[in-house]
């Protein structure tokens, strides 16, 4: 028999170009940073979001416990449902009664919460449409979106206003193809918990404008004293709320990839079309794993809340410390963090003119300091920088103080501030406006 | 201020096209069937391709042990990296080194095989290309790739020559949009294992096109006596394959969701591109729990090998059980398994002129024996039958009885059989192609 050769007559294998349009922003920006610490300090890793890394924060026992117990049940090593195991599911919308009503339906178990926001975008946004996120905000949604042909486009967030949304703004944002808003609350990067109030302002503008919402709830209850979380669907009378949550940083415990969405569709306009889609995308790989799953309903039912009570204390107090160290360094404007587990800094980048932008300033304060602060750019918000809280007290002291040290050797005297101009700003700005191309 | 309202005038909120196009085969059949058991008979379930359902079949005492063991570290709560614990993927890389030379740089750790095959199938193809899979063929590819518009193609496998690829088709199916060959191997729902020689003339015909493969050897070592398992990649001297495995079916815990895609890439034909969008896509949802990822090198190092000659003993003295009591029924014509945990009957449909698929059959064996089989259309194979042979032998006996009485039953006399056309059988074949429309 002759063989026909009907495909390629040479290879030629490429990344589709879903691969090669999915990014992740922060390891590009901190994969090109140069980050060797000063080998006479020991560095201190300001940068990674996971409360888990210093050791100081661990999971209440009966967490730990509910896993124990899992391992021996047979359930918890066969298949789950696409969606999770009906226990679970029932579990987390009796957990999240304060989102509204909720039923076990309404939930669908994920791997993780990025998982959660993955299938959130994907089921509203097609390629050519776009979604709204803040500016700072939390980039996985670039990393979801911008392979699928979604754009994202940035609605701003008022530094001096505590970090609420610009509202006139955002609605200037929104076009016929925009398909959902993100509204991550609590912030990350920026602490901030937004009241009543706002959130319905927020509402309002969706309602108007008939676009969804993606409520990035990860945070919730993550919240200092005097400040109270708001379920985003809690207040929503007509518009569509996809909830994201899970367990990961409320029980610290993000490497188990336990998270959740939850389906909030008070005048069904999402419709059978949205939950089913919602169902045939979880259905590409079938859940989170089993043996947290099972163990689930006892995780939300059992953990105390003096818990939660311990560990957000131990974040406000970290906040006040690293907000009082930091507020009498020169160049430098923290914001108070209203919860959370993040502190956005300002760098006032005219009295650093040796430093181009914040990526070389935190690349030099490694060097020298070794101290590594996540910059701005990685949320698209040049010339600040973000802190994570959740370290011990005594390390956190010493980061300041190293910050202080760094700042203090490499401020301009007045004279010199005045001869840079604001070119190198206006460019770090660019940038960001131009990752979407 | 008056507010501008760009966005849209009244609520429209469809599933995207992604969503929409996202199937899950054997849900949707399943859950059109009529599958209402006979309420005077125990159901038996032999659709379910899950090892732990009938709790016959547990992981080794060193499996749980090694999860024991993880909770109590805190390591195993922080998240991983994307791709996974260093350690974890070089355990993976040792245990994979009858795959071929491989490192751990070469292993992404994955949600369950699942997410495996979904990170494949999405790095190779884009959207106007096809893929080629088996007929019959595990269909998670279809769920993946047809709402990214990826296009599946069928190659047949031939039933009467222990299910090997028909190569003439294979390559006759392969056209310039060909962006990969997926060969599962041992197969689901077939049970073949492949000779080295017939994996040899596969890679043949890949490489004579210059396609790559997408290797699925989820059931790799879950070989019957007298037959051998081997890796496509060991043999590859060219074609760059995509192996795709996992814990799942071998250590009895498909709920952990712990896979593995490992890149085999002799020639360095993929190049930095597809490795760096593998590892772009996996960023998406960061990878499995860290809980079993760092139990995972335990969990390969120390079971047992007497523990895997055990399970695959069981599986394939169940093979043969069901083997000797369905190949006398009337109307049946299994074929006996190499491996893995299923065997296919052919169901000699103008044996039963009464039904006008094998769906109408499995749907009517429920309602009469309440014993349930997965149609071959789950597989796109219309006219056979699938079943697991997982399940404990005195159920499989039993099961096979009732088979064996719904068939004594509903067999047509050889004058009925000569009335029916078959027009029917045509009719079930066409809808299998038509899917991907």
């Amino acid at each position: 028999m002759s063989r026909r050769s009907q495909g390629k007559r040479s290879w030629d294998v490429r990344a589709s170009v879903l691969a090669r349009n999915t990014h992740n922003l922060i390891r590009s920006i901190v994969e090109n940073l140069q980050v060797e610490p000063n080998p006479n300090k020991p560095l201190i890793a300001l940068s990674v979001g996971d409360p888990t890394v210093f050791g100081n924060l661990n999971p209440p026992e009966q967490v730990l416990q509910a896993v124990r117990d899992s391992i021996e049940w047979s359930s918890s090593r066969g298949y789950g449902s696409m969606v999770g195991h009906q226990e679970a599911r029932q579990a987390v919308a009796k957990y999240s009664a304060h989102q509204g009503s909720v039923t076990g339906d309404d939930v669908i178990l994920c791997s993780g919460c990025s998982h959660a926001i993955e299938l959130a975008v994907t089921v509203l946004a097609d390629s050519g449409q776009n979604i709204l996120v803040p500016r700072p905000g939390f980039m996985i949604y670039k990393t979801v979106a911008e392979g699928l042909g979604i754009e994202i486009k940035h609605y701003d967030l008022l530094p001096n206003q505590q970090w609420k949304v610009d509202l006139e703004d955002l609605e200037n944002q929104i076009d016929k193809e925009t398909a959902a808003i993100v509204v991550i609350n609590p912030s990350n990067p920026c602490g901030s918990v937004y009241t009543r109030e706002h959130l319905t302002e927020i509402l309002e503008v969706a309602s108007r404008n008939c676009v969804p919402i993606i409520a990035d709830e990860i945070y919730e209850h993550f919240v200092f004293a005097g400040h109270e979380f708001t379920a985003m669907s809690a207040i929503s009378k007509d518009v569509p709320v996809l909830t994201c949550g899970g367990l990961t940083k409320r029980f610290l415990v993000p490497g188990w990839r336990m998270g959740w969405l939850i389906i909030h569709d008070r005048q069904n306009i999402l419709g059978r079309e949205v939950r089913k889609g919602l169902f045939n995308l979880a259905s590409k790989i079938l859940g989170p794993s089993t043996l947290i799953q099972r163990a689930l309903p006892t995780i939300l039912e059992s953990t105390p809340q003096s818990f939660f009570d311990e560990v957000v204390l131990f974040i406000e107090n970290q906040a006040k410390l690293a907000f009082e160290e930091l507020q009498r360094v020169p160049g430098l404007k923290p914001i108070m963090p209203q919860g959370a587990m993040y502190m956005m800094i300002e760098i006032k980048m005219s009295q650093f003119p040796e430093f181009k932008s914040e990526l070389q300033f935190v690349e030099r304060m490694v060097a020298e300091q070794s101290v590594f602060c996540l910059p701005g750019e990685c949320f698209c918000y040049p010339n600040y920088m973000r802190i994570v809280l959740t370290v011990p007290e005594d390390i956190l002291r010493e980061a300041c103080q190293r910050i202080a040290v760094f700042c203090q050797d490499h401020i301009a005297s007045r004279e010199n501030i005045n001869k840079i101009g604001s070119n190198e700003v206006a460019l770090a700005n660019e940038a960001c406006e131009t990752i979407n191309v």
